[in-house]
């Protein structure tokens, strides 16, 4: 039994609060536990150098963790002058996740950043970064579908991840802060709705892992990742409101 | 009449959302019209280099604006390298107003900073933060209290701001994004509770303004700022729940 | 009486060089008693990427501490790496005050950079520079209307600065450096010809201030800029030297 | 067949040049195929600030491209001011799976850092590097236990590494640089000689993969991650020479 | 005959302003015709990690070219965010140079910074600016010696600096701006009272040159060096004012 | 006799290894002695702003110290976030020497940058860059040559660079690590295979020098730069082969 009574398999409980922000055209707050991630899709007309006059779009994302999310401060990353080594890998791994299910040729020239802000952080960020983030994004091309800004959804699949690991020995899903400090192997597992890997990064902070244990992992990972893609669909079965 | 229906000497609704987040030993999430601001106090062992050993403790306070905070996307200053003189301004009025109120020898030899991340701007942020940054620090420090590490509360008075401003030659006070933008005379002021002033700062953005503006512009504000006030002392009427 | 026997509403004595160097079509050497800051005017073609094709100009300011200017070395910003909080405070101030004075249709698609530098620093260098930076504009507006480069002089109004302060619990105008270390409050003022407030900035570094002493403080400013005014009329009342 | 004739589970030509510069207490020239890497280790007697005082040490990895060193030339990041989000991802990639085959308490209060420079890069540079920084690594520890300066050797495993991927659907190993711009799937994994694993990080660059491909994928580098290791031992059989 | 009138072995007119300033306890302004350069000595009492302990001091040197200096405005290094090669390049030899003439030991356990910030730049600044900053290092040792603070004074013998070159296929002394921009061969040449070598750097900005050429730029340079040390000589032949 | 036994003329051995590397047009891997610096030039389309549109082309040079290089770590300056001063000077001074020989209007309009990387540190190896760079770059343009690329060959004259010194009194030639951090004196001397010089850069680390030791110097290094030319024709006896 884990320290907050969840079974090994069992994710923490899940909300998605579409538009807590009402500028950006696409803004979901997600909370996994007291995990609280701000993701906001934001639109510019420049892409990046070379993709101009290629008619394909770009999608990419940043991220940040604030000062004030973890027990100890933070320092801030604009402050210090450059972003870390950890908020590189993390901001590139959902930018590339979001790609995988993206028709870039759909998006047309334009680049959407998904800004995601970790508020408050227990374990997991990263991957409830790309499970907001993906809302996000969807709701951004929604709305500029209905405004007649895009001919079609360049979404081409649904998208989710979540992060599992072996803590004294023991497969589990969904680690918070607490077990996610105490685990030998920690794996990020990004999955398509047609239960297809985007991307499987598993790292032995302690003993190296076996096969076996590997395959627990990703079973474990697929099987959560299955219920939080029926949560987003339930979401996205209704049309954001359309931005004034 | 403004936009939003408001009379010249009206703010816009408020409210301050105590422990938006759980962390931070202080965390207010203030709220003006659509404004919102998030600001942690988090304390952290180490003072600045010429305080060590002087007995006496050190608040600061640092600003962003989240990228996806505004209706045209905002550049994330970690990425680009560095903090814009504008944030720093921001940041540096932020900390001296909260220092004008606190007794540092009562402080200790510590250092508490408050972090105020905006999530959506629309216009009078760094005012916002400057209200939302003190009850956060002011919860911060009844905590450590209520924890025995302070013998006494440093705060030795309360502590509000608002930004006025002229638009098309009409005094006006808690300008929104709409109205700032369109601004001849953009002022910040911040009060103690004591009716007393901490910080003017008045610009002509147009044409220049008259003694007589001046006195207008500052008697509107004391009146919000007395409006301010009132609405942090019923938040402060109950202690924050002790943090586990 | 002030240490250095002045009255509480009494100057220091201030010196304006004009072309104390001789390659910027603007060049002023402003000395307020100890305090001295170079000031140039340098022109450029190219105009910051948001008013190209706009056929409006823009006036600009950039400011330093040399090393060598203050009792202790000031570290060099450009081997530190990057401007202070401060510095951009300032620059972005004197900026400010120029453009508030200056009709940008009339400049024509140029940049103009009024380079601030503090040979010397005993106290109110942002406000000598203010005051020093506003001749080495007009003269250059003014080379370049004699050279036919401009139809009409873009300068709308004179411009002046001072710094007043309250030490001990009393008014007083244009603090030097040991005044300025002990005062409870620091107002930086900037006035037009016109007898307008360009800029107010007010800051209690001690006990907060009232009405009333924000009154007082405004008026001593407003008469020493006076004076200020009327000297730099008498340097301007001969056009400069045309450049070879 | 594969443009340079190998089957889907064959490696490129690998050689080990040990000591190829002879001032770091370890050096090893890394060849597979055509892409060179040297490897270094270099001894410091600081080690990070939390570990001092612990009787731990640390061990860590900084790697580049040299400018020249592909096709089109990259551009040196010393120049550009900072490190690609790519190089601090893998050379935060090699420092963790160098650490999870060290003992660090054996290590002692030192820190050894791996410096991999591309030389020629043609593919699988950050697998290669792993391969190379090891052997590095194990002369350095064995030169010092040899000197007296440590009592045991801190390695407790043999470790590899190698890149396989899906190109034109079909899964191999060791992909060139040519191979490596068309996969749709590329993995890097890095096993111990007790064949478990440390790090198995896979991406989809173009369609998602299912279970089955990811099985497929690992088992060939399993396969071919032996073969390294013999190779490897093959070199440590003798001990490196002694420094002068 | 050269467009100012002068002898190819003639240098511009020379003069040494001495405490320009009053707060650094040495304090240059030089002029080399159109070329100023503002030297300034500040003593500080850390000295760099690598001399701690030693009980020996050190000097060192920084330098900048004010934006306003030349005919073309020089952007600021400080707001770009470093120092270019030139300026690193140059600010290291003036180091070196006063260091050859300098007894560190006498020096003591602090740092002296000569800042060399070009006011006007008319060719030959790095030269003048060794010149002045000699200067200034005297006065701040002869200062420091009268008020006790050190037992002898540290400088071991004079040292002056000038750039000689060739132009059209003609050697000649201290070229102005206009001259250095068609120089062939451009040379800076620094020697000691005694006349020996402490910097020879010739650079071939066209056709290189023969030996002929640089024994004729050296021993033009050695006759100029001699009047300058003279020059330098009467100004030292009073003790400067002590600092109140 | 020097350690090494070589007399006071003599350099060390030398060694140009050809296509070290095979991407880079021009590679050459450079000893002399135990120093080894891999110089590779790299051709790319865009010139400097100041070039574009002028028909010429522009050669520019890079050098590094690979961390693991000397006896001591040196720190990797990427991961410090810039080059040092001592970086630039070198860098700059191969650049130059290059250019010197080099006709720059039959470049055409393209860059070509030599990228010189020292892999072992032994003293002497900002020239032993300069040997080998300019092999590199002949390669380089010879195959564009070859290729068609090229109407004549861009280079103008052969060039070569020695490092002398004064050790203990002793004027000598070619110092490696031990001798040159013990010289007095220490100069590099760049000179063409016409016999003239292209850059003399002397240094007085500790006493400065005499005319005499000067001259001594310089015919020491033109005698020793004479060897080298005739090993660096020997390279070139042969067309290097064509890239596939």
């Amino acid at each position: 039994m884990r320290p907050d009574g969840r079974t090994l398999r069992e994710l923490r409980p899940v909300r998605f609060e579409r538009d807590f922000t009402v500028f950006a055209p696409g803004s979901v707050l997600v909370s996994m536990g007291r995990t609280k991630v701000l993701c906001t899709a934001s639109v510019e007309e420049r892409v990046p150098a070379w993709l101009r006059g290629s008619g394909r779009g770009w999608v990419t994302a940043e991220y940040s963790l604030l000062p004030g999310s973890s027990r100890e401060r933070v320092s801030r990353e604009a402050a210090r002058g450059r972003q870390s080594g950890r908020t590189q890998e993390i901001q590139r791994l959902i930018g590339r996740s979001l790609r995988a299910v993206t028709d870039l040729v759909a998006v047309g020239e334009q680049q959407v950043t998904l800004d995601c802000d970790v508020l408050q952080a227990d374990g997991g960020t990263r991957t409830a970064a790309i499970c907001g983030a993906y809302l996000a994004l969807h709701d951004c091309f929604t709305r500029q579908v209905q405004a007649g800004l895009l001919v079609r959804h360049p979404l081409t699949d649904t998208l989710a991840a979540v992060s599992v690991g072996i803590v004294d020995g023991v497969c589990m899903v969904d680690l918070d802060y607490a077990e996610d400090s105490r685990a030998e192997v920690d794996m990020n597992v990004v999955m398509t709705g047609s239960g297809r890997f985007v991307e499987v990064q598993g790292t032995a902070e302690g003993a190296p892992f076996s096969r076996g244990e590997l395959d627990e992992l990703l079973t474990g990972a697929a099987e959560a990742i299955g219920v939080l893609l029926r949560q987003q669909a339930e979401v996205l079965a209704e049309p954001p409101a359309p931005r004034r």
